[in-house]
């Protein structure tokens, strides 16, 4: 891996200029970034016709199947050697484009994403090789012996597949799809959100690279990116040469999908209403501090804070005695004013905003109910021009449904009093099963409520964590998130089997050739027909007689 | 497996009586078949609320998941080998349902859809299986030693499913998505056509037995049966709580599914443009023998009939000399003569006619192009009054693409005069690529043709047959039908897997606890706080330091 130092000297030497691809269909270039901690991004990336990056990709396509599963993965494998070697620059990328502290980036930037991504490989190589290449059987006939056949088995990538970038975890979330696609035999156009463009862009590159060196066309690989009123997302999505589409972010965009690019299979890992239900711990320290940190990590870049936090309002049964809703509140607040005490964890550990609707939605949340916990403007230690703020922490009842069944983007979470902690798992049931969560955590000393939230996120089909205040899946910096990617459907649905069927040579119940025809009988069908049919087998005649 | 005789005697029972299945939400009996053979079928099939048997299916959904992938797999196995013992049942009811002759019915309804069933089972079971259910990791810290974690894998089913059956081939379409959805924990809702119920109905009956044996709520399995008119299939595919689709049929349907059964997984097979391209043979006679062979099989019940057969107008390279377009066709006509010559071939090899629309597209395609063999109707040797007719072929010209890019049901088959093989390439992959086939054919004596021939399959997604004449995938008489269901995706699309996370238990850094909290410390938060924090391990604040 090349030294921060070398890093920070090719991310600086890219900042200002246009950024080479030399991909077709280049219309000028655009520029859709700007580095929430102040620095000039001013990269020019290519802007290229959408139509001429698909066409591209569809001319791609049989080459890149028929250079068979093995290459391809050896190739996927090549790319991220190389990726590695750069995780520093990638991560300096996410870092500038995202708002991500920088450990934080690196985790999301470098070896982990990499990581996904190479169990992404390994998952496609493994489930394209156990399709059969080479089939033999016998067919049975009435009489006579058994024809033997033979038959291959190929595997049909979908075609042109379409990478929709997300603003917050660009390569940790991008990378499964693009190297499952690639590994399955399917162009790869990487649209990247405009607000999130170079770590795919170096990406990008890199396996352009690749592929040039190694005898392919790039353009199995191209980067899509236009400014946000061009809607190139949509627009490409809904190509009708688009046969895959990977997107991880809002459920909203993920209903558009849905809606309107039927042409294509679509992956969608969608955010929503990340669920805390509390009913009682045997560590309470420990759950008020981890809980606080989550509220904090990375605030208002990521979409992996907890939103919902539900507690009965007659309080919980801790190792520190029965605390009250109002207690659990206070605590938690003073628990994050702690954490940020110290100047140096807030560039560590607090994200900077990049966006609009976030302030706009912090704004917003305040008006809704008590706020426990306000959201401050902090100041960074190395970027004064850094719009870093605290996490907001507002207390809601159980009847606000209207507003914590809302999806919030950046540091906002919701304390919800409910009647009990059955009614904590029913409000759960409904709200994640109705708009889907990236995961939920439940806390418990009592193992019937720990089995029943299992069973309910079974249900909701969300990711349980179950006394682990501050290690979830959705989270880059979480151990257990390079886990491979949910089951082999993320890999298997981009392609299918088609297979082909002969006889298998030389024993087929073919008459015997008197004069061999033209052209010379090198081809398998004539080989076969210089054997005499077995006795009464050669009539194709009459299947009702086996 | 029980006789024929027994067979007729069962068959002979269930006619013209009310088929009880004791089903919820029962509105009243729907009767929908009459046998082309001349049979009285009158069964009451139960008329049950569509949305009563996708709530009753719904309520089963958590039970079945609950029941686990082993134990589903085993019943599944005790429903085929039941469903075994009746084969000849099924065969009858498939035979006076949809007018197969006798031999081809009990292929596509004995131990040929069986072994489907069974393959389908398999690969459900295999990919469950390879889900890991119990992990064991680390999670590395920056200080202090590493924090044993443990999780589960759990297989989350997609929920109700809907099989949509199809009128040519009910069980031998219809098993593998069945039992793939059962295996996987979907419960099933059967919709057989209208004019196909009885084959369905006996297994569904079957299937419901197994499971209330078993201590299962009979309801993870229901048939849905109502007259064409209330439009049943599309209501249930819509339904929102109908998680997975499967159908085999026409693009046309296919595409209405893919238009507006949106909230569903579907597993769509469409039928379509079955084409044979003829370039040359080393087998002239067996060449034209297997293809007249082809064109009588079943005629006017199945969609397998080779529809548009491409031909060089120049004409073929073969073993007997060079022929002409005009000496094939009129050796196709005559080889199809003379195996209709014998009568009881026509009632052994022809399907009796069952449906209008096969008599109109009959009559429509004899006025679209040159009649080289007519379709004639036939006397059949048991059943006087059966409609049926010897298959019709047509020759047109390469230019009446509008004509035969469409598909005909029924016994209607195109010669279609090409410029060349290199021609009949390029419309095989225009025409199929665009409206899809269940497979292609080639024949030819040069090895090159072959492996283009094999490219443009792979193109258009088929699958294809080499030099055979009389051997189609998509054909239950064929052996190698009995291959798996086309890849994994056909398995694994049908559920997700969630995961449940959280300390291995006694390795987590908690404080000691000095007084136990209430309630009891049973759970595995509670034990794992007996142990002390490693050194400088216990803040969950700052991951920066790591």
């Amino acid at each position: 891996m090349r030294s921060v130092r070398t890093a920070k000297k090719v991310f600086g030497s890219l900042l200002g200029r246009p950024f080479d691809l030399d991909q077709p269909g280049e219309l000028g270039r655009v520029r859709t970034e700007s580095s929430p901690y102040g620095i000039d991004m001013g990269i020019g990336y290519p802007r290229c016709d959408p139509a001429a990056l698909v066409a591209a990709a569809a001319r791609a396509t049989a080459g890149w199947r028929a250079a068979g599963t093995r290459r391809r993965a050896g190739l996927a494998v090549e790319m991220l050697r190389r990726l590695n070697t750069r995780s520093h620059e990638l991560a300096l990328a996410v870092h500038h484009t995202t708002g991500q502290p920088p450990q934080a980036a690196f985790w999301s930037a470098g070896p982990r994403a990499q990581d996904r991504a190479l169990g992404a490989v390994a998952l496609a190589f493994a489930e394209s090789e156990r399709v059969p290449a080479d089939l033999r059987w016998e067919r049975a006939r009435g009489c006579g012996q058994p024809l033997a056949m033979r038959g291959t088995s190929n595997l049909v990538p979908r075609g042109v597949s379409l990478l929709i970038g997300c603003p917050d975890y660009p390569l940790w979330n991008g990378y499964p799809g693009l190297f499952a696609s690639l590994v399955t035999g399917n162009p790869v156009i990487v649209a990247p959100h405009p607000r999130s463009v170079l770590p795919m862009a170096i990406t990008v590159r890199v396996a352009r690279q690749v592929l040039a060196e190694a005898g392919h066309t790039p353009d199995i690989v191209t980067l899509a990116v236009a400014k946000p009123a061009e809607r190139l997302h949509e627009r490409l999505a809904t190509d009708p040469a688009v046969r895959i589409v990977d997107f991880t972010g809002s459920a909203q965009f993920a209903g558009w999908l849905k809606e309107y690019a039927r042409q294509a299979a679509t992956f969608v890992d969608r955010t929503g209403l990340n669920t805390v239900i509390v009913d009682s711990t045997g560590d309470y320290r420990d759950l008020v501090r981890g809980l606080a940190h989550s509220l904090c990590r990375c605030s208002g870049t990521v979409r992996t804070t907890p939103q919902n936090i539900l507690v009965p309002t007659t309080g919980i049964a801790t190792d520190e005695g029965r605390k009250s809703l109002g207690d659990f509140g206070a605590d938690l607040g003073e628990a994050v004013d702690r954490l940020l005490g110290h100047p140096a964890r807030v560039g560590r550990l607090l994200g900077a905003i990049v966006s609009d609707t976030v302030r706009a939605g912090l704004a917003e949340a305040t008006r809704c109910g008590t706020v426990l916990h306000a959201s401050g403007a902090l100041r960074h230690p190395n970027h004064p021009g850094a719009d870093v703020r605290s996490p907001l922490l507002v207390r809601l009842a159980a009847q606000d449904e209207r507003i914590y069944a809302r999806e919030w983007p950046g540091p906002v979470s919701f304390l919800v009093g409910t009647d009990s902690t059955s009614h904590s798992l029913a409000l759960f049931r409904r709200t994640v099963g109705r708009h889907g969560a990236s995961y939920a955590a439940v806390h418990s000393t009592d193992p019937l409520v720990l089995a029943v939230a299992e069973t309910a996120a079974l249900d909701a089909g969300v990711h349980l964590v179950q006394n682990l205040a501050d290690d979830f899946p959705a989270d880059p910096s979480s151990a257990g998130a390079d886990l491979p990617p949910e089951g082999a459907h993320f890999v298997t649905g981009r392609f299918r089997v088609v297979r082909s069927r002969q006889h298998a040579a030389g024993t087929a119940p073919a008459p015997v050739v008197e004069a061999a025809p033209t052209p010379a009988p090198t081809s398998i069908g004539a080989a076969e027909s210089a054997r005499a049919p077995a006795p009464g087998a050669g009539s194709a005649a009459d299947p009702a007689d086996g």
